[in-house]
């Protein structure tokens, strides 16, 4: 009604191909502009807009998407934007999306599961062409069974699910805990600790059944493995989770330092843990690695420049965010292959931070 | 004509009131549950997903966007997620927006103005109810004039813009880099660089109308004013542009340092810069601060760990970022003060890496 009254004498409105055509550029550009999404230059958002004006062009948000089906963005869930392993895989993952013509809305879920259904949520809302996620629990997936319920291309980084048949990228995980471990174990180390971010109720590890990030599952096994394999007996009790934040690291870092039968060498998690943990050492007037030797997961920036630089677990993270972006890209573009579940190889940086235990025991 | 076939009966279609009543939640509940907007337990989420099943409840998303106006979503467009400025001030953000229960969701430009466009378009595009954006530009910004000019609240984290009249919360950048310029100055130095990423056509510092980036402009204006103060001859020389990434950094630092005229004392505009110089000087067989002082901005986690730890400049990264989201969610609220332009004090954190120029000049 309102549309006629402002075009009375009009017989049909103005198409994208009308505007296409004025704006001497591709009917797929111009419906790039209007629809504001993919990548174009200033030059040509400026000339379609030109032509959509001087034609009087209407979008129809409805109608174009009903078209097209595509908004050309891609969301991604990661579980810490703090830590700089999600923020170089994000990287990887915006490099393989702008070669695509794609772009890239992020979310933070915190690791914790609650936030991520949330970010699930509003990415779907938002109707993104596809989503990456890195789960932060594999016991609690219905948010992302039902993305792939409905049709939208879901991917998985770093994290694999069990039982979850999708398009998945990680490392090895399990092999590189049982590298960095076997390492230890090689110079000397009896009293070794393994200290994560995931937490249980009551911060206290009993078995492998708790732990509901598959990664982390991977590598405390992969540890478990190699001390059993070293005739350590009981090495469970090795196991420290809670390592959430710097407080929480440095009030476990300083405990287990503390202890008669304090561990002569741990193996961190992540590189967020490995630092705090390097900073209660030296606090302590402790010397790494003459009372403590140290492997981190993660080759974070810091880890290069300390005196003695800090023997780290590599991972590819650039390519785990590059692979993982290309993996959905594909599902994009209509291929239907059966899901893929790519695992990279992780290689020991060796620095400095690995000796033997000054008194063997 | 499709409903109508499908509920030949009905005179009315079930209301977002219809699916909150069955489902004994307030309406506002149920609006943010069927909209996928805003904050709620999954337990929430539940019962009124089986209400809305239950009546045959179906959405309609533009009715829905029309009644409420409101996506309940905050977009952010952030210079470099790698930046562990950006990540930490990203938390300040969705602490204060969670806090409102408002979701975030994030885009790199990069620091590429066209980037930082299509960022910008893509948010508004996904109808997000308001913006914050860290300007990678003040010569280009039509794109934010527009986002301004639709009437949907924008908020500038970091960076002003000069005669753009916006809620802007920045640091005190240039009084930081006169109090770190004149520490320097202070402890004897006259061959005193300053470096930065933000580059030109040439990577050649003639004058300060070449800097686009509010925040790097008045830290270069500091560092020079201290500079003039002390009596060093066209200090212009000594500013340093296009240390863009590690390797244009580390090439800026062999090259300075190989001079025969060689600063002795280096000012860095960000922690990555920082980093890559502290790695170069070690590399060159020289050492912090017998051959070289060295003063970043931001208190990077790797500052602290190295020997010598690094003197800096701490910002109050996370305290910018929650006030950034706190100004722009009083609008989104519909408060319509005049727009406040705050600026946070800096502090200088002293620790081993400033010291003496080993040999007078």
């Amino acid at each position: 009604m309102l549309q006629r009254m402002k075009n009375p004498g009009k017989t049909r409105s103005v198409t994208v191909s009308d505007v296409a055509r004025e704006a001497k550029v591709s009917k797929a550009t111009a419906a790039r502009v209007l629809g504001g999404y993919g990548v174009f230059s200033d030059k040509v958002h400026e000339k379609v807009m030109a032509a959509a004006k001087a034609l009087d062009y209407r979008p129809n948000e409805l109608a174009r998407s009903m078209t097209t089906g595509k908004s050309g963005i891609i969301g991604v869930v990661v579980g810490d934007i703090e830590n700089p392993f999600f923020s170089l895989a994000v990287r990887g993952i915006s490099d393989a999306a702008r070669a695509a013509g794609l772009n890239v809305i992020l979310t933070n879920s915190g690791e914790r599961i609650e936030a991520e259904k949330a970010a699930v949520r509003v990415l779907m809302g938002k109707r993104v062409d596809g989503l990456i996620v890195t789960p932060a629990e594999s016991r609690d997936i219905s948010h992302l069974r039902d993305i792939h319920r409905s049709g939208r291309p879901l991917a998985l980084l770093d994290r694999a699910l069990p039982g979850f048949d999708v398009d998945t990228v990680t490392v090895d995980d399990h092999e590189a805990a049982m590298r960095a471990t076997r390492m230890l174990a090689q110079a000397g180390h009896r009293q070794m600790a393994y200290v994560t971010a995931v937490d249980s109720a009551r911060h206290e590890y009993r078995d492998i059944e708790q732990i509901y990030t598959s990664s982390v599952r991977e590598r405390i096994e992969g540890f478990l493995a190699v001390c059993r394999q070293t005739d350590i007996e009981a090495p469970e009790r090795f196991v420290h989770l809670g390592a959430t934040g710097p407080d929480e690291t440095r009030a476990i870092a300083a405990r287990l330092l503390s202890r008669a039968d304090r561990p002569t060498a741990i193996l961190a998690s992540d590189s967020l843990i490995a630092l705090e943990i390097f900073r209660v050492v030296r606090q302590m007037g402790m010397r790494v690695p003459d009372d403590l030797s140290l492997i981190t997961f993660h080759n974070a920036d810091w880890t290069s420049v300390t005196s003695p630089p800090i023997t780290v677990i590599d991972q590819p993270v650039y390519a785990l965010g590059k692979k993982v972006a290309e993996l959905l890209i594909r599902r994009l573009k209509g291929e239907t292959q059966a899901p893929e579940r790519i695992v990279l190889p992780t290689s020991i940086i060796e620095r400095g931070s690995v000796g033997p235990p000054l008194s063997s025991q």
